[in-house]
């Protein structure tokens, strides 16, 4: 046995063609029936199926039930001496490291935006009943807060109404398409928005709220044309702030092995700014921007204002995306420590339902921090109780301690966030890694951050999305594709130019299309074949039907012969079927040729008239489908069509590799009302060994005398004088289009 | 020789491996040498060619000129003798056809409906100055009529501008979006927004002119609410017209072979109904409504008020696309029957060119007619010139036939647009085939229609084109995939779903996976891969860490012993190693197993400690990827994550088929920075050879006594014991959406 390899092909005798038949048949039969034979199986098997599930049906309804509620499942289970003293330390640590460290959620920014929008500074202004103040407004800070909580309430209404729509469609897939550039890109673009926002707090500098496109560039605008107003207090304080966060963070990641817990610095450095400036007054001396009310208590559930919801669509749309996307992000990471498995659209629907509860009580957009769960889950923190007892220190540390950090400066709380960014930022080092490895990933980062940062973050990142399968499309609709030949002799078939020692089998071209075939990319896979046989099927054809119609021509004028063996020119070189190059022709001349006289003629060789008509020096054209994942209508519309246009030129189209879904795509649209299925092959070496026994076993029938020839005794019509009725059937293709052209 | 179909599987001896690997090399890097070298003969071609190519760029740039404006290359070489009679009478001929034929154009719908809701009879009520009136409001027609066709040149402009962005960025291939079931939807919709604003006509019924969203079904609700207002003489004439023209056109169409030309039905029909209208008075006498007056002369040229260009953006696309669409489509059954190629973006551009020309002068969008191009085509046309002729025989008819047309009842013209409507619905049969055939291009055949009648034509197609490619994303997203076997003894793979006599090489899955691998589904490829191999190969991991734990613990407590060949359990049936079902973990039992004691399990036969660790049946896993078209960043990290995390349980996975470029993208990736090229091969086949041959060598050297064994000697670390590393490995995946989770 030799190894495969070096397998030469077989010699071409006619038994071979038979055996080759019988051992691999025509495949799509044969699996239309095992098919069909399996489904009846398959419904057997269902119908066993049901009739036992209808005894355990009950204990399923409870099943149903504990998903939905998942509580119902665990609270029973509650190993109170167990669990209860370890939720507690770990509920208790999870609410001091979410009150003491300022997180920084993305949401936050997104859900800012919105809120800043709707309910600008401007609409909140108020007379000065005294006339000291020249130039500064007034602005009237509790009415505008309070339309600020319940714009966002609002929001987080409507997100959980998207959120609980999405889950209950099932669409929690559509998470994937937040790719890594793109949300590359989108946490960039977010970090520079919250930069120049805190910026302007930095020096103290008033600007107007800008919002909609190009907002953030405005905005940065004017805070450098006011930036004479810097207040030098509130800049030196949010300066100091960066400076030492930033380097006691860098110490913290680089001693992280050897300190036991990280320097909580941004508490430190709160607390001491907030005693430094209540005991220097900076409000009073230096007309520091402080904090100066935190309002304290909790606000009546009500309903939103449901007619805002018109205008914030868009934005909850990205917002419910986003944070779901963040929290299953965290919560894979636990499903595959702990081993248990996340349902997208249930993650979806309990956001939702909790989102659209918060609603009506003035919170927040829900979503995950993984340092909180990290920290819940390293103390030790077994269920939600947990989660329940670290509520509940935040809120008593909200209502406790806010009193105490009004004398904060504003500039250090922002200085603190900018210490925070310089991890979104470097993800601009990523750019040149992604164009080295995938020039449209790194085009989506760019692209989407770029658009984050002009149209907004709610827009910039629905324009990613688009923009992201958009290319997707783009990718799928100008794929790769090779003319291929067989490596020396073995049966492997690799591209003519990546790869040297490829002969291409004698009279045939073999084209491998990457891609499936729809209607997005007919064209392409046109070129890609005109390119790969190396002329257009149509011009041949149409040059020969021109040949044709002056050979005739000449031979009723006698000044050509028609013999058995080919046509005789008798006035040499002074035949008058000369084709101008600037070539419009006559009408008459585009009828058919009458049947009067038929002609064959071997177009590869001299013609005597002088038309150019493109050689065509292959008799099989062979396409290599096993990258051809679908087909649509459109598509298999294209093949039917391209396979006649080379059999009217004497070409035959042979396909190799299909798969089963795809054959069963062109027997469902009629590929086969005018196709045989001989002509599908298993492999492309099939194909060409076929080709190749056809050919040879042909060569002893024709003489080559015989094909220049004239046939006047020729009784049936030759398939070239059918071209009209071809050429209507060739033209279905912008059917639809035309139709519009009345 | 033997046919490829019956060769059975070569002996497994060593040799056989070594020459394999020889004959079919690892192929991306043999592929690289000779890219390279490839590339270095192409720039030399170039150069070589640069060279030449310097003596003949003045022929060149007089050749650009001539592709920007055509005229300069057919003007000059005009055969007056030849073509100049037959441009005349082709000229004449289409002028006399485009005016006697009514025709229905899909633009001029689109370009009505902008004009209607930028213009609507609202804007232009006057104070009556007489109080006869008392219900009806007076619309100053002149005024009316004067600001709809300043809108309707604007859109014009407009248009022209997109166009000719369009030609310039060349996107000609957009149309190709335009597919045919996309475009079947439109048109029928189109076809029912026509029917719906004749109707009101016919009936003469007034509306408000509604717009925007479901415009058109307030429309019809509002026709039906008035209907009792409808005009006797107006509805009669109309559905007489319509009557007659439908059985006129009908014999038309049927006896086509037989008359000579095909009946005029339409004027025949507007002369007599004039003339009636004209001598019964019908608008005196019973209040029928008529054309009544048709401003005559020209405008002259001015600027369309640009300020609009925003408001009509959005239909001004779609106008663009679709009178540019209907153009090339008739354009390319001309090309293929002269045999001429159309440049798309050509088109594009002249197009533009000629529309922003017309905006200055009241003109409304250009496109084509098929009925009249064929006209002139049959009638002898030869060049442009017959265009200007046909264009000017219009003109004089316009200028000298209007006054005459004054009479005429609105409704006659109303029902012969209405006649011509009758192919358009006709689509609907379309569906049930689509459906047959494809279920995608029904459905969207279904969405774009009724998306066109809800919001209107232009946003309606939008709409249906982004769902077209949402489609292609979705196809591409949820593509098929199977577990394959041979067929029989054969090197062919087949489903084993599909097929029987499939057999599947022991302990080995292969799975063929039909689409691309990108950010879109990487989860449905690994749903694939779990549901090929039938097990979740990180939750195998996890138990197994569980299970070693566990016996660790019992040899520690003495409960096991372990010997060379094997662990023997001493507790018998006692040991306490039992996973209760309600499996909440101590977090210490999530510590890696130390090292002290590390130990070898044969996971496949029963273990001495009740965990429930899932079978691992196969050791090999085949990848058949011949149908995977491009990888992107996120594709090629799943691709690394999979490979790793099945290696932990010891399945080998192979590659198999794969494309050059993919494999390129693999490599620039760094896919091979942590995996050999020897997992690659060639084709489905040469992977279970090889395999095969691996599994057969190995069974060989180990016996069975000595898998199920302790090693307590063993220095090296065995693989198992490296899961830290790894698991932080394998969660790179979510990393961009986590960092948001700060």
């Amino acid at each position: 046995m030799e190894a495969p390899g070096s397998r030469s092909e077989p010699p071409p005798n006619p038994e071979y063609s038979g055996s080759y038949v019988v051992s691999r048949p025509v495949y799509s039969e044969l699996a239309f029936q095992q098919q069909c034979e399996r489904r009846l199986q398959e419904r057997r098997t269902l119908r066993e199926r049901l009739a036992k599930s209808c005894s355990c049906s009950r204990k399923r309804a409870l099943g149903v039930l504990k998903t939905l509620l998942p509580i119902l499942d665990w609270l029973p289970k509650y190993r109170i001496k167990e669990w209860l003293l370890s939720d507690i330390i770990s509920g208790v640590s999870t609410g001091l490291v979410g009150t003491l460290q300022g997180p920084f959620p993305v949401v936050s920014l997104m859900v800012g935006s919105v809120v800043l929008s709707l309910a600008p500074d401007e609409n909140f202004f108020i007379l000065s009943s005294n006339g000291t103040a020249s130039n500064a407004t007034m602005i009237d800070n509790v009415a505008r807060d309070a339309a600020r909580v319940l714009i966002a309430s609002t929001l987080t209404l409507l997100v959980g109404i998207i959120q609980l729509v999405f889950g209950c469609l099932q669409i929690g897939f559509i998470v994937r398409y937040l790719a890594d550039p793109l949300v590359g890109g989108f946490t960039t673009a977010a970090a520079f928005q919250v930069l120049v926002s805190q910026l302007k707090i930095i020096l103290n500098v008033s600007t107007k709220n800008y919002n909609g496109v190009l907002s953030i560039i405005y905005t940065l605008v004017e805070i450098f044309q006011n930036i004479g107003n810097t207040n030098l207090a509130d800049f030196i304080a949010g300066l100091l702030t960066i400076i030492i966060c930033m380097a006691v963070k860098e110490l913290n990641d680089r001693f992280k092995h050897k300190i036991p817990v990280p320097i909580p610095i941004e508490v430190i450095v709160t607390i001491i700014a907030t005693a430094i400036s209540y005991g220097a007054n900076l409000e009073k001396n230096y007309n520091a921007g402080i904090v100066k009310y935190i309002p304290r208590g909790f606000l009546p559930p009500a309903l939103p204002p449901v007619n805002l919801f018109s205008k914030m669509l868009a934005a909850s749309f990205s917002i419910a995306v986003v944070a779901y996307a963040i929290a299953v992000s965290v919560g894979k990471v636990y499903a595959i420590k702990y081993d248990y498995s996340i349902d997208g659209n249930q993650e979806f629907i309990a956001f939702g339902i909790s989102n659209i509860f918060s609603g009506f009580f003035s919170c927040f957009v829900a979503t995950t921090a993984l340092s909180r769960t990290a920290v819940q889950e390293s103390t030790g923190g077994k269920t939600q109780v947990a989660g329940i007892i670290s509520a509940g220190i935040v809120m008593i540390a909200i209502v406790a301690l806010g009193k105490l950090l009004e004398p904060l400066q504003k500039s250090v709380l922002a200085a603190v966030v900018i210490a925070n960014l310089k991890g979104m930022f470097m993800q601009v080092c990523d750019i040149p890694r992604l164009w080295r490895q995938n020039k449209i990933d790194a085009v989506i980062w760019v692209f989407t951050c770029i658009m984050s940062i002009i149209l907004g973050l709610d827009l910039g990142l629905l324009s990613g999305l688009v923009f992201g399968l958009l290319t997707v499309v783009l990718r799928v609709q100008f794929p790769s594709w090779n003319g291929l030949g067989s490596i020396l002799s073995t049966d492997i078939y690799k591209s003519t130019k990546n790869y040297k020692n490829i002969e291409e089998p004698e009279g045939m071209k073999i084209l491998r299309f990457s891609s499936p075939i729809f209607y997005g990319n007919v064209d392409v896979f046109k070129k890609c074949i005109k390119s790969t046989v190396g002329f257009d099927a149509i011009r041949v054809y149409n040059k020969r039907l021109k040949a044709l119609r002056k050979i005739q021509k000449l031979i009723k004028k006698g000044q050509l012969r028609a013999r058995k063996n080919g046509i005789i020119s008798d006035a040499g070189s002074s035949n008058n079927a000369f084709e101008p190059d600037e070539d419009i022709e006559d009408p008459e001349e585009l009828d058919i040729p009458t049947k009067e006289i038929e002609i064959q003629v071997d177009w590869n060789s001299e013609i005597p008239v002088k038309v150019n008509v493109p050689k065509v020096p292959i008799h099989s054209l062979v396409l290599d489908c096993a990258a051809v994942s679908f087909l649509d209508v459109v598509g298999v519309r294209s093949l039917r069509v391209i396979v006649k246009e080379f059999q009217r030129i004497d070409v035959n189209v042979y396909f190799a590799s299909l798969q089963d879904h795809v054959i069963e795509k062109l027997e469902k649209c009629g590929f086969f009302n005018d196709n045989r299925k001989d002509i599908f092959f298993l492999t492309v070496h099939d194909a060409v060994l076929h080709v190749q026994h056809q050919v040879k076993s042909q060569e002893i029938q024709d003489s080559i005398l015989e094909t220049i020839s004239l046939i006047q005794d020729h009784k049936d019509p030759l398939e070239l004088m059918e071209a009209e009725l071809t050429e209507e059937e060739l033209n279905v293709e912008d059917e639809a289009m035309r139709r519009l052209a009345t």
